[in-house]
C-alpha cells in the first residue's frame, strides 16, 4: 500500500520532554532542568503571556488564513514586502514544503555532514538523495565542489545547529554567485538574532540576500529568541515566485489561533528579544570558562547552546545518561554521529546545577 | 526549479475571518458575525479555558512529542491502543500525511463529487490525480463501479462536508468489503459526533470497522463539537501498520504545547459535548423551519451546519454578499459549483440575526 521509498525514513528524535523524564526517573517534575531543545529560558514575554491569557475564549475560531498582520509586521521588521513571506508551522514546515515542491525522486539535496536533522528527513518524505559534506564544519569550499552533483536544494545552516558556529556572511556571498540559478539554497538562520548580536559580520539581512541572489530562501522562527518553541511558528522569506510556489504546499490554518497572536505580540517586543541574547551570552561566558578550566573541547557558538566534545569513547552518552537520572536534561548527540553533549543556556541558577551536576557525574 | 505538476493545484479559500469584513465593510468586529466554518458557537469549554489560562507561561516548552497523554485519552475514548492513534494539526494533516506516504505520481484518488476540498489538494500535491463520482450525495454504488479504476485512496465523508448528510452505517460496511485490500479507505468522521447523537444508524466507531476492515483509517478532530478548531487537533484511528507508516510524514511537534494541553482537557469534558450537540439540534430545527416556510431547499443535516439551494441563477452568492455586507459571514458554495450556502449553526441570537438578514437579502 505504501511507497516503498520510504523504507529508509527514520523518525527524528526530540528532546525528552519533562514530564516523561520525571515519570521515567521518579524525579518530581518541578526538580527537572531541561537544557536540551534550545528553548529560551525566560518562556515568552510578559505581553505574549497577557495577550494569550485576553484570548484563550477564541480556541474555537479558526485564524485569518492570510496571517495578514504576522506578515505585515515580519515584512516590516526586514523592510520586504508581505508576498515575499510565509509562515510555517516553525521554521521546519517551510524545509518540509521546499522539499515537496522541488524534488522529484532521485534529486540531490546538498548538506553539510552535521547538520539539523529534519532536512534529510523531508529530502527522504519527498524521494530525494540527501548528499552530505564531509567536513563537520561548513566548508564552503567543499560545498563548491559538490555542486557538480547537481543539487536541487542546498541547506546552509547558521548559526549551525547542533555544533553552534557560524559562517562568515562574506563567505556565503562569495559562494552563492557559483549556484546554479535553478537550485534553491535555504539559508537556516533559526539562531540569527543570537550570532547578529554576537558579531557583525556573521549577520545576513533577508532582504540584502534575497534581492542578490532570487534563487535564496531565508528562514526564521519564532521558537528560539522569542520564546515561542513551543506555539510553532517559522517564516521564509525569499523573491515572490518561490513565495508563491511554496504556498501551494501549505495547508490552510497551518498555525493556530493562538500562536498567530503570540508571534504578532511577540515580534513587537523586541526588548524581549534583547534581554534573552544579553543574558544568553553572559551566561554562555560561564560555560566557556568552565569547558576551559576542564580542558573540554567546545566550539565557539552564536547561538543558545554550547556543544561539548568528549574524547573517551561513549563519554558522552554516559554523562548524559547520568545527568538525565539526576533529573537534567541536555542532548546527546549519538545520533549525529559525535561524542558530544549539547547544552542549551538556561537560566543562571540551571546553568549552575549544570555546571554541579556534570562534575559529579564525571568523577 | 519548481515540480511542473503542482502547476494545477488552486489554493483553498478558507471562510473569512471576522477581522477581515469589519476591515474591508466597516462593520465593527464585535457586529460581525460568523457563520461560516463550522466553529463550535460556544467556543472552547470553560475547562479548556482555565487550563490554557494556567499554562500561558509555557509557550516556550516544545510538547511531548509522543503526545503520551492525548493518545491514552483518545485510545481510552474509543476502546483502542495508542498505538492505533496518529495525531495530526487537524484530521485534514492526517490526509495529507495519507497522500504522502501512499500516492505515486499518476495514482488514482475517489472521492466524491462535492466533498471536502483539501482532498483534491492533497492528493495533487502529492502527484495523484483525483476521481470524482457523479452524484452530489455519497452513492455507494457508484462508488463500488469506479473501484474497477483502481483507487489507491477512498474518501468516504460522513456526515459530509458540505452538505451535511450522512452515510448509514450499514452502508458503508457493505461496500468495505468490495475494495481491494492495497487501497486505503478514509473514513472522515469530523462531524460523527453530532451524526451519532442524532441517529444510531448513522454511527461508526472506529474500533468495529478499523478491525473488521485492515485497510481502513477513521480520522476525527477536535475542531468542531470540541470547540478547538483554532487549536488544530485531529487525529487518525487505524490498525498499527498504517499508523506506524503515517508517522513517517509526521513532523515532530506538528500540534503546540497549548493545543495537546487543550484537547487533553476538552476530550476528558464530554459534558460540554453534550451541551454542544444538543444546543445544536434544537436551533437547527428552528433552521429547517424557516426554510420550509420559505420553500428553500436543504439536505437533512447530521453536522453542526445546514446548507440552503437556490434555484435562480447565482442567488446564493448574491445573498451571500449582501450578508456580508451586513457583517454575517456564510459560505457561498460556488468554488463547489453549487449554487447554495452553507450556515454554521450559531447561538440562538446569532440564527435570529441569521434569519432577519436572510429575509432582507432575498426582498
Amino acid at each position: 500500500m505504501f511507497r516503498a521509498e520510504l523504507e529508509k525514513i527514520v523518525s527524528y528524535e526530540a528532546g525528552k520532554p519533562i514530564e516523561l523524564v520525571a515519570r521515567d526517573y521518579g524525579v518530581a517534575a518541578s526538580d527537572v532542568v531541561k537544557l536540551a531543545s534550545n528553548e529560551n529560558p525566560f518562556g515568552a514575554s510578559e505581553k505574549v503571556r497577557a495577550k494569550l491569557a485576553a484570548i484563550v475564549n477564541q480556541t474555537h475560531r479558526y485564524p485569518d488564513d492570510s496571517y495578514f498582520a504576522l506578515k505585515a509586521a515580519i515584512a516590516n521588521k526586514y523592510n520586504m514586502n508581505s508576498k515575499n513571506i510565509i509562515i510555517g508551522s516553525g521554521s521546519d514546515q517551510i524545509f518540509e514544503f521546499i522539499s515537496h515542491v522541488i524534488l522529484e525522486r532521485g534529486d540531490i539535496v546538498l548538506q553539510n555532514k552535521i547538520d539539523f536533522a529534519m532536512y534529510a528527513i523531508y529530502t527522504a518524505q519527498a524521494g530525494g538523495e540527501t548528499l552530505r559534506a564531509e567536513s563537520e564544519i561548513h566548508d564552503l569550499n567543499e560545498f563548491e565542489k559538490l555542486l557538480a552533483k547537481d543539487p536541487k536544494i542546498i541547506y546552509l545552516c547558521t548559526p549551525a545547529n547542533p555544533l553552534g558556529n557560524a559562517m562568515d556572511r562574506d563567505e556565503i556571498y562569495k559562494f552563492l554567485p557559483k549556484v546554479n540559478q535553478n537550485s534553491l539554497v535555504v539559508i537556516d538562520a533559526a539562531y540569527m538574532e543570537f550570532a547578529a548580536y554576537k558579531d557583525a559580520k556573521k549577520h545576513i539581512e533577508p532582504r540584502d540576500v534575497t534581492e542578490k541572489f532570487p534563487n535564496v530562501i531565508y528562514t526564521g522562527t519564532f521558537s528560539k529568541a522569542y520564546g515561542l518553541g513551543g506555539m510553532r511558528v517559522g517564516y521564509g522569506i525569499a523573491n515572490e515566485k518561490i513565495i508563491k510556489e511554496l504556498h501551494k504546499m501549505r495547508a490552510p490554518f497551518n498555525i493556530t489561533t493562538l500562536s498567530l497572536a503570540a508571534a504578532i505580540e511577540a515580534i513587537g517586543d523586541q526588548e524581549f528579544v534583547q534581554k534573552t541574547i544579553t543574558h544568553n551570552f553572559a551566561e554562555m561566558e560561564k560555560y566557556e570558562k568552565f569547558a576551559r578550566d576542564r580542558k573540554i573541547k567546545y566550539i565557539e557558538s552564536y547561538t543558545n547552546f554550547i556543544t561539548f566534545f568528549f574524547d573517551r569513547q561513549n563519554e558522552a552518552s554516559e554523562i548524559a545518561q547520568k545527568l538525565l537520572k539526576n533529573g537534567m536534561i541536555v542532548r546527546d548527540l549519538k545520533s549525529y554521529g559525535l561524542n558530544a553533549i549539547r547544552v542549551t543556556i538556561g537560566l543562571e541558577a540551571e546553568n549552575a546545577k549544570f555546571m554541579k551536576l556534570f562534575d559529579e557525574a564525571r568523577r
